[in-house]
């Protein structure tokens, strides 16, 4: 049997949500957009789904826009917010471990000349409140920080960070990066003082290609894809009905098993960083990028192995059908090395030794005894290989 | 049983589409960005569907760029394209009968300081070719004409028009919104000179929320959603393997079985337009909007009954089970008369008293009957009520 330890990366989609949106194919193909009773039943279905994840992060349900997934939601939120706010303000600011479509939108509006300020973390991954504070001036239209580092699994404080912002800057707006987050923590949206927040259905044994983004209804935004008038002219093109219910499905799942799942994830994490360190005794090339402690997500485990390149390291264990990232590259098309792992303060040969294990619900402890038993074949071969 | 008319809006998921999706989510359902070998393998499903997309309309497969559907495929190529090329002209054009998803991105560089040039249709439908060639100039950067009308059905000789644009401005790029044409009309894109292709999965018994544009490979875009590299940095996010896997499949039933498929429809629509003219012997209300000649497609007829209002006419309708749509709107959110048919110089009251009927390849000559007997009751009534 296949270990798969890159949830991270993309889930299994869930064979009850499968069933739902198999169901829902063949009985509510209608476009939601079409004037007859049938299109207004695909559409009742729609707004179900969107006023349920609503209710779960606190909205109004006309606050939901349903995407192709998080990338284009997390597009949507900052290109949106800053192309309806340029003349307010010339700041943006964000953090340097922040996800590529977050990091290559700023990064867009830096070469177009604003103002953008990466906010530094600590070797936890944190970054510092106080400099937060410090940045933000009447200047500053949007601040974007992520609630999970997708690489190693630091968790921001995101309540105090939405106060922080709003009371220097009532009219800054705060995006958030919930994609690595959702289902793995409850979030209101209005007591954190968000005003955007994006997610991935096939981060949570949902659907790929489809996601959604929360915009305060008083953030205004450009939209990025124009054509009918779909979600009140924010985002043309049919709606992806299969595909929202299909993350109304797995939302709910998850939702309603959310202490169960979320129990079993720390005590695989906590089972698998502790034999990590037994094995370390014999070793002594491990490091542990993620803590046990609860400024970390529950699913993600960052581990370096120095002197073991991580390609080589993932390539070995998929020998034993173990499948894990590698920490420093989010794709197999991108060599750099991750700016979160430099950010974190790991030298360029550590970080490029460093591979992420990710957990779903479907993982179990045998699973990491013998992922701990395949580490314990391996390291001395490939240690010895160099 | 529910006589489903409104093929051009959306298509019923056809079963073996479904099938091969279902086992694709449980087999392959890595991220085929993740490096090891399970994403590999998922990687090289999409790279298999891409290569047989490339085979049936003539391109390489490093030139199929999957989207979320036609929305974002026209705003990708459009947009995108014209960002990448806004200091080489100022001119583009497009007809006055495009979809919103097309019109709409003109628009916005109207209102941008462009010179748009917005070709009128005669009344069946057609640009005036001579007026096209005498619109381009050196300054021309893109044309934009879709291949068939969503409305009426009518149809642009699109190789004509190629050739035509290329032999008067040869770095003018062209585009052709191909959503209501693909699978019912075969292309070659490097024959007919085009530079995008515009294509929706869920109008050909595929799955919604995905589609795609293919982009002549020296035709420079800039991207729209930023974020990871996948698909050469064109398009960010993890690739919506399933729904890819899904258009694939639902490409490959409709080429297995075009002509068939292809002279059914025709027959249905011949059938239609003959059945609607005897009947209108007896009401003369009624005039049909698309021909059965060759310059229409085989799956759009467009009809107008003079002195009843669509939506009223739609909702008469569906209570006997069959569902139109009401000619002069996409989108049940639109109320606007459409673009189309003023275009084709209908009078606002006939434009909107026009609905349209689609077909796809599972109607059959006794629904017709059955909504030729329908009307049969109906108008009598609805003219009555007035």
């Amino acid at each position: 049997m296949d270990i798969y330890f890159d949830n991270s990366a993309t889930t299994i989609l869930d064979a009850d949500v499968q069933k739902v949106m198999d169901d829902f194919n063949n009985k509510f193909y209608a476009n939601p957009s079409a004037m007859h009773r049938f299109g207004y039943l695909a559409e009742e279905e729609v707004k179900k789904c969107s006023e349920y994840i609503a209710s779960i992060i606190n909205c109004d349900s006309s606050e939901i826009i349903w995407t192709s997934g998080g990338s284009e939601s997390n597009n949507l939120a900052i290109s949106g917010y800053i192309e309806a706010h340029k003349k307010s303000g010339n700041r943006i600011i964000t953090t340097s471990i922040e996800h590529p479509s977050v990091y290559n939108v700023f990064k867009k509006y830096e070469d177009l000349g604003f103002d953008v300020i990466y906010l530094d973390v600590d070797g936890r991954g944190q970054i510092n409140l106080d400099k937060l504070k410090d940045s933000i001036n009447d200047s500053t239209i949007l601040v974007s920080i992520m609630f999970v580092n997708n690489e190693i699994g630091s968790r921001q404080r995101i309540e105090e960070i939405g106060d922080i912002i709003k009371s220097k800057n009532k009219n800054c707006a705060f995006h958030v990066d919930f994609v690595q987050g959702f289902t793995k923590y409850k979030i209101d949206v209005k007591k954190s003082n968000i005003d955007f927040l994006s997610v991935s259905s096939h981060k949570i044994n949902g659907p790929k290609g489809v996601g959604f983004l929360y915009r305060n209804k008083n953030a205004r935004i450009i939209p990025m894809i124009l054509g009918g008038n779909q979600q009140q002219g924010l985002r043309a093109g049919t709606l992806n009905t299969t595909g929202i219910i299909g993350t109304y499905m797995a939302t709910k799942i998850a939702y309603e098993n959310f202490e169960t799942v979320i129990s079993g994830l720390k005590n695989l994490k906590n089972y698998l960083i502790d034999e990590l360190s037994k094995i370390n005794d014999k070793y002594g090339i491990i490091t542990i990028n993620t803590l046990k402690d609860e400024s970390f997500a529950p699913h993600i485990v960052s581990i370096s192995f120095k002197g073991i390149r991580a390609e080589v390291m993932l390539h070995s264990l998929e020998g034993y059908g173990i499948y894990v990232s590698a920490g420093s590259a989010c794709s197999s098309h991108n060599k750099n090395i991750s700016n979160t792992l430099k950010s974190i303060g790991l030298k360029p040969e550590i970080a490029e030794s460093t591979i992420r294990v990710s957990f779903g619900k479907y993982n179990n402890k045998q699973e990491i005894d013998t992922f701990i038993n395949t580490l314990d074949i391996l390291i001395p071969k490939l240690v010895l290989k160099r």
